[in-house]
């Protein structure tokens, strides 16, 4: 089955990032299915009519956000429509709702431009919206091919993301599960400490051999950002407890391959995995950053109930910082420098007994664009991991621009606390 | 003129943002044109195939970014030649150059595979490649219009970024500065304190108002992102000065218009900003996060040179922090809670005093999930601003998740601290 994705937007066009089509993309793929073609295309007409016919003509689903607006640019329905030779009218239940929602916020005045948005097309459903003014819309309608009639499916979905997702999900996603008429079941392994190239070659054979029987099919996609990499797959069959029993002996295939380097599945982040194994083992934990300038502490207090694990974090920029605050002896920074493994203990250590948690991490190294030097060229990161008993440093030599940098820092943070709790207790459970 | 761009890679179907299409539509903005569309297509052939057979229809340059890689799944280069009914061959100089870059990186070997990379379209320009070893490519090729032979230009450029931007610049940048035969100049102008809609309604008469003779241009575009909105525009024109005029003329009707909003242009974000502040009046600066979780903090050391300004911060997410550290009455808390203009007032007056900085900045709130309460619901942020003088608070109710309460107080945050410096800057000014 092929499905486009059209995107309507100029400012797709001239340098926003389409946050949309990422995920859409990603939900159909949970599915089972996947996108044919993601298309960003401006408010010019002819531009987007050429891309709805060619979407109608090669596509069996088309999914369009974006141009449901009331202001002038905003062509979507009757491109759509006319592309389609349907009619539209205004549908005057979506205009009451539209008025309602008008009066019930008393933000705003309805103008004759919101009007437009009660434009709906001849036979399609109308698709409410709860989060915005502009309903989305779902039709059914025939194409003729060269041979025969096809019947196709077309979705109007609004541009702003709060309000696309609830609309696709409630809508796009039970369509799409009803039409593939397969159960599908998908996840996520997410992998830490090796790179894109490696999983992908160590995977390989696993996907290659992986086969379904004839009516099922199997779904494979790598996704590497900074450095983290997720190892998607989907499953569909007919019969529920065989597409189960696939995909977990899938899971098994790629655990046996990848280990320890999993750090989590599907939505789980390094910071979300941190924060519970640290609540598990109540455990709390402090940081003192300082290249980092507070992206460690503000990664792991993205995850809500944070506060459980989490005291507190001096961010000691200044080698003022580090010795007043910190207590790091100034003769350490005279002889190893700020950036040094012995630098980064002490900053561990500091902020350990500053904050009484149970551990402490530092990080401390040279983000560039200036500041390097031969013995210490930017890139150059130590990174301490403290707890009551024992300190221990870490050498990194990262490379990319300062932003690469700072966040390669922090995801290895956050791996070496994930594996210094692992391994600790692993340790324990040995004895 | 018509440009398409075309992102090969299943990743971009399945959940990865599209980096490229940003980077290369906002590149393309700046010289005064713009992308018709942008398509993410995956590795299937016929799908490829159908892309670029339209593309090379339907507009004058086609730039392709991925699928220049050594594996089977890499097929932009084959599938390009064959919908142009051109031969492919064996580029000897860049087949030596790849195996140069193996050997003197001594990291990877040289397989069979990547021979396929010197594989070059008959009639290309290779582009050398510094950074990977996927060269581009450049070709003028004719196209067979209904009625005549239009010259076209296509550009195979690889999909890593880092690969990919230096080779954009160096090559697709300067040919369609040659291309558009015009002078062209733009400008971003960057807003913080209006709403998306406020901006567009505000500035709407400028845009319908604006021309700029028969053969001359001018672009407009509104990109909100995070609570900033930029304003891009961009004047193409015969004659440099005429056009530098009209820039300059339009700068300043914006500037009438959206006034001590404007905080920055171009590059410049309002850390930046805050970041040449500081520098400028040579003051230094430390935070009390709280709820923010040291996104403030990292905000302003992403901008390279931010020891000059930025001293340190306290993450006091416990109380316990809030006290022992950084000297919060334990009945200021008692009596008005963690979130309140009182608590914020002591955390910025005691990280002023720890840190001996010139200003400080605290932010308290409830970024939810859950923590609301009737008096104090999700979304209610306290920040307060001190120097060594005095201390003011500021109460904000947000609306969104957890990221967007936070995002949007980081870069109140920001604005506050612009504003401040300015507007004592400003006073000082008038005595």
């Amino acid at each position: 089955m092929k499905i486009a994705l059209i995107c309507s937007g100029s400012e797709l066009l001239n340098g926003k990032l389409n946050t949309n089509a990422a995920y859409i993309g990603s939900r159909i793929f949970d599915i089972g299915l996947h996108l044919t073609s993601v298309i960003n295309v401006g408010d010019r007409k002819e531009d987007l009519e050429r891309i709805f016919n060619s979407a109608f003509k090669n596509c069996d689903i088309v999914i369009s956000t974006g141009g449901l607006g009331p202001t002038f640019d905003d062509i979507t329905v009757e491109t759509a429509a006319q592309c389609l030779a349907l009619e539209i009218y205004k549908n005057e239940n979506v205009l009451n709702s539209i008025k309602n929602y008008f009066e019930k916020r008393k933000l705003l005045t309805f103008t004759k431009n919101n009007e437009k948005q009660a434009n709906i097309i001849k036979g399609a459903k109308v698709l409410v919206n709860n989060y915005g003014t502009a309903p989305g819309q779902m039709l059914h309608f025939e194409f003729k091919d060269v041979q025969k009639q096809v019947r196709k499916t077309l979705f109007l979905l609004p541009g702003p993301p709060k309000e696309m997702k609830p609309m696709f999900e409630e809508n796009v996603v039970s369509f799409l599960k009803c039409y593939s008429s397969k159960i599908t079941k998908s996840m996520g392994i997410k992998v830490f400490g090796l790179a894109e190239s490696e999983v992908e070659q160590m995977i390989m054979p696993v996907i290659k051999d992986s086969s379904f029987g004839d009516n099922n099919s199997i779904e494979f996609g790598i996704i590497a950002s900074n450095s983290v990499i997720e190892v998607k797959f989907s499953v569909s069959g007919d019969d529920e407890l065989l597409t189960d029993k696939k995909l977990l002996e899938l899971k098994f295939s790629f655990e046996n391959i990848l280990k320890e380097n999993i750090f989590g599945y599907g939505n789980e982040t390094l910071a979300s995995v941190v924060g519970k194994l640290l609540t598990t083992a109540k455990k709390t934990i402090s940081f003192a950053e300082s290249c980092t300038g507070g992206l460690i502490s503000s990664a792991l207090t993205d995850v809500p109930g944070s506060s459980l694990y989490f005291k507190n974090s001096i961010i000691s920029y200044s080698n003022f910082a580090k010795i007043k605050i910190l207590g790091v002896k100034e003769g350490t920074i005279l002889n190893t420098g700020a950036v040094s493994e012995e630098t980064a203990k002490e900053m561990a250590v500091g902020v350990l007994k500053l904050s009484e948690s149970d551990y402490a991490l530092s990080a401390t190294g040279i983000a560039g664009p200036s500041g390097g030097t031969k013995e210490k060229p930017i890139g150059l990161v130590c990174i301490a991991f403290a707890d009551k008993k024992k300190c221990e440093a870490f050498k990194f030599n990262f490379t990319g621009t300062r932003d690469n940098i700072r966040e390669r820092t922090v995801v290895t943070a956050l791996d070496i606390i994930r594996r210094r709790i692992l391994f600790s207790r692993l340790k324990n459970t040995d004895k």
